[in-house]
């Protein structure tokens, strides 16, 4: 417990614990030295990673498992090689809590120059501002305790990445214990929302159609039971964005699969876009989960519920918190008494194996989804391997991550290192060429810490989603053997993958051997991109034209 | 020829070209697209990296071999990830212009959520503006070359990033051409030069002794050849900072070595500190150059021309440009009859190899030195490495490249990609096991493209200057065979080097066969650091065990 004898280093410590986190994701330096001293002396497991960018992803996903992550980097060279992970982890809303070593406050004022420095010592903190939630310097004894209460708090409440910046001439200064400051947590208005669930009742009692599109921000604000709640009592069918997949177990009766406009399926586009009441839950309306803004989806059908208001078609309850509103609605609803809706077909790859047909990317998610293991989570990166996981159906609710939104590529890898500490899952990673090229080499860290996803390359011979938008000598990148890494680092074994057979061999091999990361080196014909990417391909590639 | 027809992107990239630069760096996405093919069809050749901070060191390197280098990467995703590499080009004053695409302006206007987006989309050009010395955003016409023509004046005069961010949609948009505006190069006071000249003649004919202290800026405000000019005049001993290392050429009669307090060798030390008249030339005091500020040189003794003014003793002369004050102090003195003083000996191998003899850092240096071919240029990276290149002797001038202050690990590889496309050099890269695996696949692209850097590995199994600084289970990294890295792309001949007879057997392979990249895995123990990196581990050691 913490007490006036309490370091300031030892107090985040605590209180990262008690929120829940048990790893610390980081790469040391010697302005976090002694920071990661006292880690290793502690409860928490410090889990080194070969670059910070990637332990960042990692903390990420550990972040989406568990409520909370933790990254802890050195000044300058560390921090803000981790920024645009942590500028995604924001976009994505995960909370990561990122921590940065910095040089001692008298270090700082007596000597500018430092290494690791790139200007005055106040901007790698401003930096960071404009990409978390809450920023603070631990450079006050005083204040200390209170700021990491804080940021804590915020990371969870907001869902976001929050910085702290910790001198390391004060990781050891003893805390001055306040009195907490108290926040009240945002709460409803009670009679908006009373009036907001009751014409969303009367809407949804007088429509013949009625369906919910969900969205990534109940889970990030952990209403995923209540979601499921309300669909079962209302019965009504739901279909996830991208951004949000498998917020909804993706093998529950009421599911529909990924509403994204014209690059999703026919069927789930049919159900979504028809629906005389359409409830967006948790929805934020991009421009991946609108399909590049080929969705459908019109304002005189639609209830919103997201950023703390209600919007019903063209007016707004403000003040109405999602969580509250879901359960309201549902505790106004009686059970209803209608059978699911028939769900639209799962994509399945009949007679797979088929001797000596090589790998078509539909092929292959229809054979994932025919064999995926129930226990399996899916790290997926940006590019092909996202776009044709649109119609991948995994088991378990929060069982696919991904930065569906930043989309910033390279994130499977490392991401998958925090997943499986986070959630105790193996997990099966899907990732492009070019991405496993940017951070893929972290498998060595897992190999080395006895993890054991299966990784699977979709192997295209470059970056093929820009390929459909405009080619060029640019989206050429190196070839490498994939299938070969085992020699350079492990355990891990490797495939390479032409053929149906070859894929099942090796599948097969995977799952049987829990050991081991198990790499499948699956080679893709460039021209054979998922349906969803052509789309979006061609839809891109009219605005960039467009452009000129 | 530029003209009223000439797009926003075609002049930009007619002005790269002017300025002297022939090669692009980066990474492509849809943001920066349109650009991207505007490059495969000009003079410029774009060159590809696997990740957007590898093309940013390489583009660093190549700025620093020739003058001005550029890096240009898509929104968000692309241009954060680089952050850490722009941070530490300005740090290491390198000209490098950052070029972002953006959404389009009616994109941005329209859409607030696109892809890579990761808040409200000036955000990005805030986190550059504190990282480079002029920053703008190409979203007028009117104004668009006139930035275009600030940004790579200020590149250039103050050697040191800039950023430039062009939506996707001005791109094509013709320029309006306007008159320059002129910006007065900044001048000397003549007669504050007339008097600093003065009176540093008069001390330096009144002193037993004198030497010269030569910094990094020399280099970057290109006036390397003022240097030998002025000390071949005067006939004073010069000695290197650790980031000015190569400013002078290291086989110049004149040369002492690296000065950098404690940590430097014995002679060079003592040569510098006793100085009676210490002329620090382009020397920024930072605590890497000063051995973590155990450098004992005395003010009294001082003439420092830096940053536009020069200080003597305790009073300063503004106003006074160093190459001015380099330029009228040659002039002004007669050429001197003295001979050079003895050079300190430089480390030497003898009897390599011998039969046997585990390697060890000091031997690998020394054998470097006898037998380092004329015309290569080195590249290191950060860590023991960078403190045993202390001892190494490079041929020519700028012949030794590293993130010397900023000390970011992971530098070397990509930046080989640079100093090889921008020197015309083959590279020796020198790097250790941590830093590789950071960014060593690199290489992969190396190979590709034909390019044949030798690679040394320093594998020592971990992190081992902050081994010396605090130890913990989190200095380990997962071990990988390095030499075995040809087994998944290449070309790339790799070698396990343990002994004095396998390193000779390889080197001399490497430095026989140009025709691929050689990477020479050399096993060294954990506790065989080099003497510099001894000295300054002992140093942080205690300033970070104080710290408690």
């Amino acid at each position: 417990m913490a007490n006036a004898q309490t370091g300031i280093g030892s107090y985040l410590i605590e209180r990262l614990y008690d929120e829940g986190a048990r790893h610390v994701f980081g790469v040391p330096g010697d302005y976090i030295l002694r920071w990661y001293q006292l880690l290793s002396q502690s409860a928490l497991t410090q889990v080194g990673a070969t670059r910070e960018e990637n332990a960042a992803f990692a903390a990420d996903a550990y972040a989406r498992c568990r409520g909370l992550g933790a990254l802890a980097v050195t000044y300058g060279v560390g921090a803000l090689a981790a920024v645009n992970a942590v500028a995604g982890a924001y976009a994505e809303s995960s909370p990561v809590v990122v921590i940065s070593g910095a040089p001692g406050v008298n270090e700082q004022r007596e000597r500018a120059l430092l290494h690791h420095r790139f200007g005055p010592f106040h901007l790698q903190r401003e930096i960071f501002e404009r990409i978390t939630a809450y920023s603070a310097v631990l450079d006050d004894p005083l204040l200390a305790a209170r700021q990491i209460d804080r940021a804590l708090r915020v990371a969870q409440q907001a869902s976001k990445p929050v910085y702290l910046e910790l001198p390391r001439d004060l990781v050891d200064r003893n805390i001055r214990l306040l009195p907490a400051s108290n926040e009240p947590e945002a709460a409803s208005d009670a009679e908006a929302l009373a009036e907001a669930v009751h014409e969303t009742i009367d809407l949804l009692q007088s429509a013949q159609s009625a369906a919910v599109l969900a969205g990534v921000e109940l889970h990030r604000s952990r209403l995923q039971d209540e979601l499921v709640r309300f669909v079962e009592r209302a019965r009504v069918p739901v279909a996830a964005t991208l951004t949000g997949k498998s917020v909804i177990a993706e093998r529950h009766p009421a599911y529909l699969g990924i509403y994204e406009g014209a690059m999703g399926g026919e069927q789930t586009r049919e159900r979504i876009e028809s629906a005389e009441v359409l409830l967006l839950l948790g929805v934020t309306l991009n421009d991946v989960d609108l399909g590049v803004f080929t969705a459908r989806i019109d304002a005189r059908h639609m209830i919103q519920a997201v950023d703390g208001e209600v919007r019903i078609r063209h007016h707004r309850y403000a003040n109405v918190q999602l969580g509250d509103f879901l359960r309201a609605l549902t505790a106004a609803l009686q059970q209803s008494a209608q059978a699911w809706p028939a769900s639209p077909p799962v994509l399945s790859a009949s007679g797979f194996p088929h001797e000596g047909t090589p790998m078509k990317v539909a092929r292959l998610i229809g054979r994932l989804n025919d064999t995926l293991p129930e226990n399996m989570i899916v790290v997926c990166d940006t590019g092909d391997c996202l776009f044709a996981a649109l119609e991948l159906r995994v088991h378990p609710r929060t069982g696919f991550l991904a930065s569906a939104f930043y989309t910033t590529m390279g994130f499977a890898v490392p991401a998958a290192l925090g997943a499986q500490l986070g959630s105790g899952k193996r997990p099966l990673i899907l990732v492009g060429d070019g991405a496993f090229q940017m951070t893929g080499m972290e498998l060595a860290t897992i190999a080395w810490k006895g993890l054991n996803p299966v990784v699977i390359v979709f192997n295209n011979a470059g970056y093929s989603t820009e390929r459909y938008i405009l080619d060029g000598p640019f989206n050429d990148i190196s070839p490498w053997r994939f299938d070969k890494l085992g020699e350079v680092f492990g355990p891990l074994q490797g495939f390479r993958v032409e053929n149906e057979v070859e894929f099942d061999k090796a599948w097969h091999y995977a799952l049987a051997s829990p050991d081991c990361p198990v790499l499948l080196d699956v080679q893709l014909a460039p021209d054979d991109p998922s349906p969803a990417m052509r789309r979006l391909a061609e839809h891109l590639s009219r605005r960039v034209q467009a452009s000129g």
